[in-house]
């Protein structure tokens, strides 16, 4: 990688193009993105406007909107034009989005009328949605066009598409009709019509889907492209395979972040500012610590028991970690199986089952060792004994509730990643201190 | 989806060839697989027999392994014989490893010579790596072909490959020279060779490589399928888009599994015993709760202190919680950051920083509500301060352990997940506590 950047730097100096031409020819155009990032700012601009238009668009499009915007904002506006007009258009919704308005009425200037059109109206929909992800530079063709025309449909407008491997049917009012895809066209018999060969009532999805669904169709009907339609069934454009891989990493993303027990941060990692940070982890600590307060109040209420057995304090934070931990091994487990859609609500009663046979045994075994625990401790026995069948109960306790939670608030259409492991410990921690006290008081007589 | 299960139920009863084709070609091969798994096991043969024995096929790769191997067990030979031969490479494997070598040989016994070897030889590469994952349903072209000889090719061999939308250039030894996508040869001129066209050295993965690996070229480069080759560069197969997609979730859900203290349960979860959901929670339990132990020798530790001042006790909970709870939240949104690529080792200063500065924020903040909460506790003023004042370190701490520990192991090749939401809670309990009482010991002069 070093050596590559030097290299492109002393070929540029030389201005050869045929070097330059050598120099990508054997790159990707994913890899040159990785380079030109590496370069000074004036040496983007001299590489963009010397290779083929087609490649310096395409790999603009791997690079961040910032970076997109600084080379189409300096670069010669005949560069310009060019440049985005071949940029794919969801790229382009994404980058006048993401620069200030000016900026992107000015870029937009560049822009065809009835192109410029069709980004807007994009631009127009929610964000996180199928229309707002969407690209419009896909095949059209019509119902009573034969594969013939169909393919040389395909010669003439294949290189501005995005995907060929769909051709889209649309009826006179650019309804979506039906799709049917490259290969079947190629495989077909000449003079064969579309209308023979076409799937009818395709798989598609609405402009206001929220893309995370899309993305789960994309990957249940085994697809590399899905029709965006409007609710009166006029196509919007598509969506890629490649676009829906990076909406799967993002939604998984958030969702981790969410069970950390934090806000989602919506960008990564480093763009976040130590304030962002703060204000996204803050909310939860806080409601969790007025959540957590009430141990506070809990143990006040045993303060006699306390003091008379200062013992029972030294397992208060082993109990209540035991309890956390299974509680968030069951909650990370659950939250995820909802997620991918391999536990539904219906199945309540199965997870419940499983989840407190499991608890037992679980918690056999921990009141075992922490029997063992308080002996080698050399506290009373009769504390130990409280100590072990606490922890069998805490344990029952905390993965049943893990367990049940996360699939009520789905019900309820919460996203159950709101049950997180800091929050699933949280709860158990004060009930676990009851259930201990409870048992001490009862077992020891006090 | 009720009434298609029905509406098929009545069709296979008046066994109506019509009826069934008319049923069929309003519905996707996943939605029918999805109906299919819901009739009886009778029902299912007659339904896999009537259909045409491409579309069956195509039904088959969206069901389970277990259910695969039961219709073609039971449905007559021709039948087995067709459908295994229209079937996925890849699926195939997946099936013949799923069940009992028995059953896997005689499965084996319908396919033909030299497809047989190629399937033996995809079962022996390891599990989760590129070449158990590919698929040997690709098409390959020669170097000297024309466009329209390798588009005759397509014609001839298309409906057998899982992909078309790459044409894969081999040399006389099978070994990967090139690769040509549908597209270009569509545009290309009449007469142009596959050489002048093809991209040399493409992107490609080794067989031994683990599919995350290969996920994530495919992501960064978007395609929609990657050549697997061996270490001599002879082509073995190809990892198509829909597979890769699979293995992003899967590695993302034994990610949050791991995130939640427990190992990766490898299987969908209902397919997890209890007693398979014991094994895989026990062991971080067990290694947590000993690491948690000590906890109790730390306050045992300071018994003296916390006999002279009960109300210390009352805030044990709140603090190591609230350190478990931003230790959490680091960890979680750093181990995310590491698996995507976000963040490198070379960035440990700027996280370093960044979580230190974040830490001081919340911990000031987590301080003053602490000192509210124990104002309303009517707990001593002085005490008060040690928990506002501890509640400060223990959150900076916290903070800065989760967000270096990931990393040095990221650097050490250790799968930073390993630090868990659990584990950090547990390594930063008993630290608070020992924060806690050396505060209190020296503030309040006991």
């Amino acid at each position: 990688m070093e050596n590559k950047i030097h290299e492109l730097k002393l070929i540029l100096q030389e201005k050869n193009l045929e070097n330059i031409n050598e120099f990508v020819s054997h790159l990707q155009p994913y890899d040159i993105a990785s380079i030109l990032v590496e370069l000074e700012q004036d040496e983007q601009l001299v590489f963009i406007s010397i290779v083929p238009i087609q490649l310096g668009a395409e790999i603009l499009e791997y690079l961040e909107p910032e970076l997109q915007y600084k080379v189409l904002h300096r670069i010669k506006d005949k560069f310009t034009s060019s440049l985005l007009n071949e940029m794919s258009s969801d790229t382009i919704v994404n980058l006048l989005l993401s620069i200030h308005p000016h900026q992107a009425k000015k870029l937009m200037e560049f822009l065809p009328d009835d192109y410029r059109k069709k980004i807007n109206t994009l631009m127009n929909y929610e964000p996180n949605t199928a229309g707002r992800l969407a690209t419009v530079d896909y095949i059209a063709a019509r119902i009573n066009w034969t594969v013939d025309q169909a393919l040389q449909h395909v010669r003439k407008v294949g290189h501005e598409a995005e995907i060929v491997s769909y051709i889209y049917v649309l009826g006179s009012r650019g309804e979506l009709v039906g799709v049917v895809s490259l290969k079947e066209i190629i495989l077909a018999k000449s003079g064969t019509k579309l209308g023979e060969i076409i799937q009818e009532d395709p798989i598609s999805v609405t402009v206001d889907i929220h893309q995370e669904e899309a993305a789960d169709i994309l990957s249940n009907y085994d697809l590399v492209a899905i029709p965006v339609v409007a609710h009166d069934q006029r196509m919007i454009g598509i969506l890629t395979v490649d676009d829906l891989i990076d909406v799967i990493h993002e939604e998984a993303t958030e969702d981790f972040q969410k069970l950390g027990g934090s806000q989602p941060l919506a960008e990564p990692y480093f763009k976040n500012s130590i304030w962002g940070l703060f204000r996204k982890r803050i909310g939860w600590l806080l409601i969790l610590f007025i959540a957590e307060a009430y141990t506070g109040t809990v143990l006040r209420h045993y303060e006699d028991t306390l003091s008379e057995q200062i013992a029972l304090a030294f397992f208060v934070p082993l109990l209540i970690g035991t309890g956390g931990n299974t509680g968030s091994q069951t909650v990370t487990t659950l939250v995820r199986a909802l997620a991918v859609g391999e536990v539904q609500f219906n199945d309540m009663f199965k997870v419940f089952r499983k989840e407190v046979a499991t608890g037992f045994f679980l918690g056999i075994t921990m009141g075992v060792v922490a029997l063992i625990r308080a002996f080698f401790l050399g506290v009373d026995i009769n504390i130990g004994a409280v100590v072990a069948i606490s922890a069998l109960f805490i344990v029952i306790w905390a993965s049943t509730v893990a367990a049940i939670l996360p699939m009520i608030l789905h019900k309820l259409k919460i996203d159950p990643a709101v049950v997180s492991g800091p929050f699933i410990t949280t709860l158990v921690d004060g009930t676990g201190l009851i259930i201990y006290f409870t048992l001490a008081k009862i077992l020891l007589h006090i």
